[in-house]
């Protein structure tokens, strides 16, 4: 683990917000930048924000036709577009067009808020992503908050099946902030936001500068599953988060110990084999999505040095 | 203040939840209910729980077409149907019908969720409804909380301008239990709203069997006006809840604290002359009503002895 690895310059950054309409911090952030991006300049680039889903921000929903932020499959941004195709999924093919296709942008962020307990999560898509991942190191050690402690979070899928918008960029980011409810703007949570994306710039402009980062060990929660309400004959959901689960969200989770219960009184409790990390626990957009929450297992990754390729 | 009220019996009783379509710990309970009521029976009646906007809770929205809890005026209750009309419009006529026409129901429960700190407020539209005041006071006493304490809470309007669905019973409480996201069921706050509703069941009971209930002071927040965010000129909203407002529903604002900020870094100072309890800060559902929070006075009052009318 002595080689460094070298990566070219980032200079391309995109900074998407309103993915999801009424994800409210990212909305802000992005509509305040589109008229003044001066915050968003540094030495070697100047990161360009973007509001993914205007048309979701403005009635306020997570999405229109069908969610944005599932729509970046190879399969649906190369189909033939037609008329009758949903809002987000021509959206999507704008978006790839412009930020994506041939000349990928070099670092993508995409700007999230979850309803649960999820802090500052770092979310990344590619568990070989060394810029994001020392990205994200840099922002566990140069921008702490206790209240929203960052956590790194691996939703590894192969690069064919990944639905993702940040996935169109060479690297990529995306940040899960919360707890905040849909439609809300927290001023607490804006700026925690807010100070990630300074932070997260800072490192990228570093980085091109030539800066150096040594080799670091990092703890990720890669997702493992996700685990759906119990359900009666109907579909309905009958079992709600248990009370000692809510917000615990990267705590561990021991086989035992009580995940669900019902208005008749009733526990289910966690029968898995070993202690798993759940996450987006109660999140509300994936109640339609049928998860109640995510499995995380908890993994060591050493990570190599780092420096730009001159 | 010797003097006894007496009111007739309560033992027509319904419970509404699904007004709003996504607060979902009354969508929950009376879904659960309406399944198996025997929780709701008491020796002298049985309450019958009743889904208001079952289209809403189907697609997990706060309405279809307009807000249900704002559609029981006369106007609308008395005018022509039509085809046309609003779905809840259409919904609201039919529930009026069932439960508030000719034989208005002895009282209207309607279970609310708020993404606002707002524990357990009891909402009243009357200020002489003395049967849910001594409710309230029976809740305050005998069904305690810290994490969600119970504030008696007075939306005085005229009843010829009233708006709200708990308007059509003779005598009626709204619970509004939060903090909870739209289209998230959390444990804690569905286990609360039932204990509610069931010390509230037990109350009517004792009444109805006779018990007297002595005369009370107590304190009650009344609604004096509603406050929109600071908006640019195309009507755009520049300036967020105060970090230091966020949370602190029912807690006195003097003037000269802060209430606003933008992300220029400006504040909003507010600049009343006397102290307000601000409530209903930042609630997802008033953002399109242009309601930032909604400020009351705590008035005391006096509220005399009652006992059921042989």
């Amino acid at each position: 683990m002595n080689a460094v690895t070298q990566n070219k310059p980032a200079t391309r950054v995109v900074i998407f917000g309103g993915t999801h309409g009424n994800e409210m911090s990212g909305v802000s952030l992005v509509k305040h930048w589109l008229q003044d991006p001066s915050e968003l300049h540094r030495v070697t680039f100047a990161a360009e924000p973007f509001l993914a889903n205007p048309l979701a921000v403005e009635h306020c929903v997570r999405y229109i036709d069908t969610d944005l932020n599932r729509s970046f499959s190879q399969e649906l941004l190369s189909a033939c577009s037609s008329e009758g195709d949903p809002y987000e999924v021509k959206r999507a093919r704008e978006i790839y067009k412009k930020f994506g296709a041939k000349e990928s942008y070099d670092f993508v962020f995409d700007l999230h808020n979850t309803t649960s307990n999820m802090g500052s999560t770092l979310l990344l898509c590619k568990a070989d992503d060394y810029l994001a991942l020392h990205l994200a190191n840099y922002l566990q050690c140069n921008c702490v908050d206790y209240s929203f402690p960052c956590n790194v979070y691996l939703v590894d899928v192969e690069e064919r099946n990944n639905v993702y918008l940040q996935n169109i960029g060479k690297h990529s980011l995306s940040l899960e902030l919360g707890p905040q409810p849909q439609g809300v703007t927290r001023a607490d949570v804006l700026a925690r936001m807010r100070e990630l994306v300074n932070c997260s710039l800072d490192f990228l402009d570093l980085y091109n500068q030539g800066k150096e980062f040594p080799s670091f060990e990092m703890d990720i929660y890669r997702v493992t599953s996700r685990v759906d309400f119990p359900r009666d004959v109907d579909g309905e959901i009958e079992g709600f988060i248990h009370k000692e689960l809510q917000d615990r969200d990267y705590h561990p989770l021991k086989p035992g110990d009580p995940i669900f219960q019902t208005l008749t009184g009733d526990e289910q409790s966690f029968d898995g084999e070993k202690v798993i990390y759940p996450t987006f626990i109660n999140e509300a957009a994936y109640y339609e999505k049928k998860v109640a929450f995510i499995a995380t297992e908890k993994v060591h990754q050493v990570v190599p040095a780092l420096r730009v390729q001159c």
